[in-house]
């Protein structure tokens, strides 16, 4: 297992990835090779600081950044010696298996596309986001690579989805659900219509449309949709539950009686926070590429940096990249008509 | 003020819809005329068990209920009968300006379509959400009306939107704002650049794109998007609410520590609730058409009834329909290129 790590453009710097990565050494994460990419003094403060020695631990020096105000594309092919370039580079090469970002994820997205390429008979690479429930969590695909779809690009977003759920968070049959503004067959637009035609006639476990309600009910383990409307799903669960835990807190510091209160009931709150920490599921995963991907928040911290190295290592010890591969092809032949190879040895 | 009430169709039934009346006569609540409309001996009866006398009020009988499962269209057509035709065709044949319904949304929705039809320059009805926020609340419009929509369809939504937000929920000039999977200008599909350019040349406080994490933070007042986004947004909103409400309570349940300080924090819970809950905004007005028409939460209770009806009489007294008219003639008339009757007199 060969990582490449790209140390910049997140908030606090290559201190707190060295720090995730001190965290995951000790919880099992055993590289074989482990590539910091970015500005060599600050990397050789960081491990410095830590007392950090690894065997295999190499430094990849890259002078730029790509930063939240470049244009993704542009910037991948003007900034050639910018970390995620870099480190895409180190896959593309075969000198790594797998790149864990926090930059931008417009440019991770695009560094994939033109340094690694899609998987063949993958029409379009799809950003996966692990959202939390109150019984375990949903992946949703696409979190906004691709704001304008094809109903055959959602087909492949629950393939890749289910083998991430099944093989990654441990799900058995992972339920898919395509989003949409009921239940009923035959609810949505063209898009959707099309798209619930096409999955029915695939391996996967189809439960067929979702709506918002059932997002946080038990229902569903992978959730199919367009780049915009997951864009907009994420971002607004984000924002309401940031809300909630603002009023809640608020509230609670009105008077001395609710302080005590919560004072007293303090683990609940912990908890909570924690059951809905997305970091807890290591970052967001760029599917549909010729290597392994996350995306980790911009604002991560060491716990999350360890969780995001050891899904790294569960992803690529479990060929997630290569299953991908082997049943997009096989719902790939499906769709064209033609006898696919039983969906059922894919498993 | 001449309001019709669809009683029909709810979880609870007619003795709701009467017990949240009465809240409402004591808070002021004044109709010159007031229709119960729906199944007479139960209606007869809601009314002697609440000791309710009333002048100007009118029991309508109507035989049949639009149900859950009736498809909309159909239902309206087949059944001319049903509670909310007969409340719709008060407004029609001007015995009354109103109708609040706790009938299936499509339902309604079509009645007042084929019973009412749209305001001269509508395109298309909507259905607007008052959705709470930390500070106050958003009106998301479209929340599910029409799935398909045009660039000019969003731009009468925004402008729909914000003759609510003024004149029911006291926004000065409310914050208008594009649905899109970022701020910055020229994001988007088609749809919303598009949107985007016709929203500019508006008299509207238009803010420019917005995305999911800008929901819940103080930057919008009336959230602009086509119904397919707007059922999820609004939908998932719900389902994590309450998903967060179960958790907590969970977390709360587990020891008698944390129950002891949930007891002390009570109040922060029940106020964090009150807060949230839509209800306080009477329910979800459709806009865009020859009468007022609000629609409530089928689990409606006597509270929520008494919002409902104090909303309506708020939206009448403001007279949102005519204002609506007019300021969707004026925008018509900028997009198509013409001197525009001053906007600024609208307001």
């Amino acid at each position: 297992m060969r990582v490449a790590v790209d140390v910049m453009g997140g908030d606090h710097g290559p201190d707190v990835v060295v720090g995730g990565l001190k965290m995951a050494l000790e919880a099992g994460f055993l590289p074989e090779k482990l590539y910091l990419v970015g500005q060599r003094p600050s990397i050789d403060q960081a491990l410095r600081m830590h007392g950090l020695r690894l065997e295999g631990l190499e430094i990849v020096h890259a002078n730029e950044v790509l930063t939240m105000e470049d244009r993704p594309v542009h910037a991948v092919r003007r900034k050639p010696d910018c970390s995620i370039v870099r480190a895409m580079e180190l896959v593309a090469t075969a000198q790594a298996d797998a790149v864990i970002s926090m930059g931008n994820t417009g440019g991770i997205f695009a560094a994939a596309t033109f340094k690694l390429g899609r998987l063949p008979g993958v029409d379009r690479g799809a950003i996966a986001a692990v959202i939390p429930t109150p019984e375990h969590a949903f992946v949703l695909v696409d979190a906004g690579a691709n704001i304008e779809c094809k109903p055959q690009h959602l087909v492949q977003y629950a393939v890749m989805g289910s083998v991430y759920a099944r093989k990654v968070l441990q799900m058995e049959r992972p339920r898919v659900g395509l989003m949409n503004v009921g239940r009923e067959d035959g609810k949505g637009n063209e898009l959707t219509q099309e798209a619930f035609r096409l999955l029915r006639q695939t391996h996967l476990n189809f439960v067929g449309n979702i709506e918002g309600h059932d997002l946080f009910a038990d229902r569903v383990d992978v959730v199919v949709t367009d780049g915009f409307v997951g864009n907009v799903i994420l971002k607004t669960c984000e924002s309401l539950a940031l809300a909630m835990f603002g009023m809640l807190r608020r509230e609670l510091n009105r008077n001395v009686k609710r302080r005590l209160g919560a004072i007293l009931a303090s683990n609940a709150f912990r908890a909570l926070r924690r059951r809905l920490d997305p970091e807890a599921y290591g970052g967001a995963p760029l599917l549909g590429f010729r290597g392994t991907v996350l995306k980790v928040h911009g604002s991560a911290r060491e716990r999350a940096w360890c969780s995001a190295l050891l899904i790294t290592a569960e992803t690529l010890r479990h060929h997630v990249r290569e299953l991908i591969a082997r049943e997009i092809a096989a719902v790939n032949s499906v769709l064209a008509g033609q006898p696919a190879t039983s969906a059922s040895s894919l498993t």
